[in-house]
């Protein structure tokens, strides 16, 4: 099969969609701020869904404002579908989530253009609230949509801002007829921006994601005694920023020595009272831990665990950890990831394997169906960011190599039954 | 000589003293609230120069509120001084500062009362704004008092709430004529309350202080990268507050190489944005290390600023220092010091050497003269909160050995001259 996508529809689409919520970044780059199921995101949606009517595509909404369309004539036949979302965070960029979809539509519409003939339908959807930045969890959407949470229970989720998910739903138009969980695709894949450096630091245009890594956050409460730092000598301190320090530094030996792709973050802390001449009475303090292997991950968890205890009690503080999320990694299939490889190996680039530090609906869609994802570079890994860049000549690449595997994937006989 | 302080007194002036500004603590302790040049500590003042006058002292009031009290009769003659500070914290307990100046009132008066023929006067002082609690620096007034800083830029410092500390001076009544640098005194000690553990630890009711510690403050700002936490590889990084956890286990090594009485402490730290999954790009906080030793304090500050730019520049993060604080240690008397354990020696009771971790008013006028103080213990090393306690015996312990050293140094002919 020979199909090009139009590079030009894919960037002005890229373009008018992030006019909806323009926002500006602090060296005047342009970005978007579309919370999920604000103004803001109907009028997105709106644009997007009169995009996917003009096509004359199947669009139905369901039971939590999930949009697909689908490929009209096929009858029940499974679609091989692609997606992701057009939600953003508060600073969002321009192409994270948008991307996926809006490159999925130009592959539908340069397919029906092009007259394929194809025997099995495509499809592109946009999840609901992927970001979790106005309702949490993150992913919301395309986890109701595969069946991991329950319809009536998202519309009982409250904001940030206090509303409530399925008043919202029903305020913008977008509380659907269509159930969850939903029809099962023959396959998806999802493209999407990298956001982060590997690509863009190692030379390559392409990804081929490989799973997404397990998740673990921890947060630890250390609680001491408060005392006068000039006036205590170190045998009478009971000191949890002290115990804090030496938990740090063993975290990042444990992460060093497991290796790539094992990482480790403490990006919160909290102090109390928070004083230069007060040794704390509290340290709060969170642990972000990652890897792509359920058993390292949790190898690394109970070593994390028993320095934190270990170490506590040399310093006489009490430990409470508690923790604030979990996510066991996925695993993408194998088979689709080697048709993203072959697809860019027939356009003569390139493409790394790798497996994707964030969250995405791919993940969710991956318990139904034959799933993987392609990435695209993002410059200096900026994401979330009005200055989230991707070359666009990268766009319109990602966005050919979907085509390229959505087209093999109509075809691929076995793969349904996997 | 033989003259016993009357404890009753002492302790029912530290009661009415403590009425003024009464807070209570959270488990319904009594504690006092008398920032500096307050309403409050205007009603302090008025209640504790009452007393003064009702003893007919010669009461001045210098020109940043200092009050000097010294017996009549004795003209020219430089007095053996004690005092401290009527000011406190807005948490403050009943016996911080008040102590001091409230037993050398009950030494006057039991010296007036015994009718002891003395050859130079006694006086009590008590200094503006030793907490620095409301405007900094603290020991505002003894450091004018001895000349360390010229009365008319104490005058403009503004206070926390924005007031001008001379406009405060005169709003309250306590602009005084007398002049900044005041008297030389033949001789200086203060009793107080430790503010720490040490005394109670072991056992001690008696404390003799030999110096203060050096203190040195310094904020450290780290800036990195902000990265997501699940995208960037570790090797990636440039994450401030992994270094900061290396430079804060490097901290606690130091200071336990170094052993007692070396102290170092991380109190205060900011990082931003401060979000579970995110890489700081900035992490900000202090570090306070003090020694009695300012050549040991030294070598740690240059160890401790060493290790600071070797690990961030392993983690490729930008090191800044700033120093916030720095005072020398002081010594104090020898003679002084002597005569304290002596004294406990005649009552009996073991008296223990010891640094002061604390600033106070006493390293001011050690600049100046002869200077001791004298240590209470103070329960479970609190202070700066209502729950301060020091049992009742303690305090007239201490007033009795404030006065047994006071009259030895009215009759200490050499220690003037030194």
């Amino acid at each position: 099969m020979n199909l090009s996508v139009n590079g030009d529809r894919l960037l002005a689409r890229l373009e008018e969609l992030a006019t909806i919520g323009a926002i500006t970044g602090a060296n005047g780059e342009r970005g978007s701020a579309r919370l999920a199921l604000t103004d803001e995101d109907r009028a997105g949606r709106d644009l997007v869904v009169s995009w996917m009517n003009d096509l004359g595509l199947d669009v139905t909404v369901d039971v939590v404002g999930n949009v697909v369309a689908v490929m009209s004539g096929f009858g029940d036949l499974a679609p091989v579908m692609t997606g992701s979302h057009i939600d953003t965070v508060a600073t969002g960029g321009r192409f994270d989530g948008n991307l996926g979809v809006l490159a999925g539509l130009e592959v539908i519409e340069s397919v029906i253009e092009a007259g394929v003939q194809l025997t099995r339908p495509l499809a592109v959807a946009f999840f609901t609230d992927e970001e979790g930045a106005r309702f949490a969890p993150d992913m919301l959407g395309s986890l109701v949509y595969v069946g991991g949470l329950a319809p009536e229970v998202a519309h009982d989720i409250r904001a940030i801002d206090g509303a409530r998910l399925g008043d919202e739903l029903e305020r913008i138009g977008y509380l659907g007829g269509a159930p969850c969980p939903g029809a099962v695709p023959h396959a998806f894949v999802e493209l999407h921006i990298e956001q982060g450096p590997v690509l863009e630091a190692e030379g390559y245009r392409l990804g081929a994601v490989t799973g997404v890594q397990g998740i673990s956050w921890t947060r630890v409460d250390l609680v001491g005694q408060s005392n006068h730092a000039g006036t205590t000598p170190m045998a009478m301190r009971r000191d949890p920023s002290a115990a804090m320090m030496q938990i740090g530094a063993l975290l990042a030996e444990i992460v060093a020595e497991v290796g790539d792709p094992q990482v480790g973050t403490i990006g919160k802390i909290d102090l109390h009272p928070n004083l230069v001449n007060v040794v704390p009475a509290r340290a709060s303090f969170t642990i972000d831990v990652r890897h792509t292997d359920e058993s390292v991950l949790v190898d690394v968890e109970h070593r994390v665990r028993a320095g934190i205890e270990r170490i506590a009690a040399a310093h006489g503080v009490e430990a409470h950890c508690e923790s604030l999320a979990r996510f066991e990694p996925v695993d993408f299939d194998e088979r689709v990831v080697a048709l993203i490889e072959s697809s860019a190996a027939s356009h003569g680039v390139p493409c790394r394997r790798l497996p994707s530090g964030a969250g995405h609906d791919a993940q969710m869609l991956a318990r139904r169906c034959p799933t993987a994802m392609i990435f695209t570079p993002s410059v200096r890994g900026v994401s979330h960011n009005p200055a989230e860049m991707t070359d666009a000549d990268d766009l319109v690449l990602g966005c050919q190599v979907l085509a390229d595997v959505m087209l093999e994937l109509t075809g691929h006989k076995g793969i349904g039954e996997s």
